[in-house]
């Protein structure tokens, strides 16, 4: 099967722009089909409060009330999207910029009766592979904010990690899928503070060990838990690790590998 | 040729809920081939002054300075594209919002020594009909708005009437198109203040009579020479009128046609 890289970008390299235009450069000279997943949130927050709607943050996922989902659907579908569709055509690339409604490339529904109220966030119904699919045949690249619709005229706020790793997923069936989370840290670390204690690989056994011992920082569990469930349902391989330079991240000179033994 | 529907979509009508999605309800039961094109300047002036950016608009056409290409980016781009996408989507239209920068669909420049500095704001240099029929022949239905890009990664603010006129002139010679000026109004009036006094048809010789007389409206003038403009350039029949019910504009029951004898 023909190999597609789906790309998540870190926030902190979104919201730093020489850290952003390097990420960009890279990402234009990967070779093949690829698909770019970003959020944007500390401009949302900065956004949000100017216009004096306040933030709440729940362990990093946001509370979207009414005029949060606004911003969110401004900053992320709009300011950020467009910014780096327009630098990514800059460097030759035919890169096209969609919310999961275009093409109604990602159904959700609003998230009800759990324990917090996280507002309009949106949980994933289905991922429109096809639509992505001919897409991608047409040689376009994929920039894809994390905007969702629920079919019945209401976008929704749906974490970018989830995005990723469900594209992933839903394309493992057509492609062989190298599932990228890039970031601004060496890859999975033993200590937090130490860059250098980078994991260069991660099977499900060393993942338990790890959790049991506490040595997984709590912010990347998310990241491995979907990493795994990806594994298990059909994507290739998953890189953990530095937005810079795609390439040698790819060959496995940084970051980390999840791999399912 | 193929019929191609261009419609652009008023600012008032943007800036009303209930006018928008009774225009999303019309255009989403329009049959064949279309395309949308929206601004959504009220919204992108209350967002920018709520975010203490002072807007300024010169003849009806808005000096962006940086800050404020931010703002008409998240506005048009993210926010309101977004909206009307998932809108059009849950009336079962497969609808796809894009900029010019996506897909690289519309090229412009910078406009330089003008009498007046609108900062970012594009002129457009060349449209992507190759990408646009591409979309269309996938049977989506393109929602566009008027933010655009010169290339080398700079966004650029471009007016939506001229990107309608631009689109329906590049697309005429792959389809026989009707550009649609859809807005609040009955069509072109003899008398501003009275609705009933409808022009139904203008030829060239009787806008000629018209303008010499000064009963056009100047707010319409900018619209009928892109119209004439566009009929010269290939475009088959271009309608002024109420966006309400766009079956009846189309079939002349309401509205002004532009003909070119």
């Amino acid at each position: 099967m023909e190999k597609v890289y789906v790309v998540k970008v870190g926030g902190n390299i979104i919201d730093d722009d020489a850290k952003l235009h390097q990420f960009l450069y890279s990402f234009a000279k990967l070779k093949g089909k690829k698909i770019l997943i970003h959020g944007g949130g500390k401009l949302a927050t900065r956004i949000g409060e100017a216009l004096s709607i306040p933030q709440q943050l729940v362990d990093g996922r946001r509370i979207t009330d009414a005029e949060t989902l606004k911003v969110v659907t401004m900053v992320y579908a709009g300011y950020i999207n467009k910014n780096i569709v327009a630098i990514l055509q800059s460097h030759g690339l035919s890169a096209l910029g969609l919310s999961g409604a275009d093409a109604n490339i990602i159904l959700a529904h609003k998230r009800e009766n759990a324990a917090i109220d996280y507002g309009f966030a949106g949980d994933i119904d289905s991922v429109n592979s096809n639509a992505i699919s001919s897409f991608l045949g047409n040689d376009f690249s994929l920039v894809l904010s994390p905007i969702t619709h629920n079919g019945k005229g209401q976008l929704l706020n749906t974490n970018a990690d989830t995005i990723a790793s469900e594209i992933a997923r839903a394309l493992s069936k057509l492609y062989s899928i190298s599932l990228v989370y890039s970031f601004e840290k060496s890859g999975v670390l033993l200590d937090v503070e130490d860059e250098s204690s980078r994991i260069p690989q991660i099977n499900p056994d060393y993942y338990q060990e790890l959790k049991s011992e506490n040595k997984i920082f709590a912010g990347m569990i998310p990241k491995l838990d979907n990493a795994f469930k990806a594994l298990d349902q059909g994507v290739s391989e998953i890189i953990i690790g530095p937005a810079e330079n795609l390439e040698e991240l790819i060959n496995g000179a940084t970051g980390t590998k999840i791999t399912a033994i």
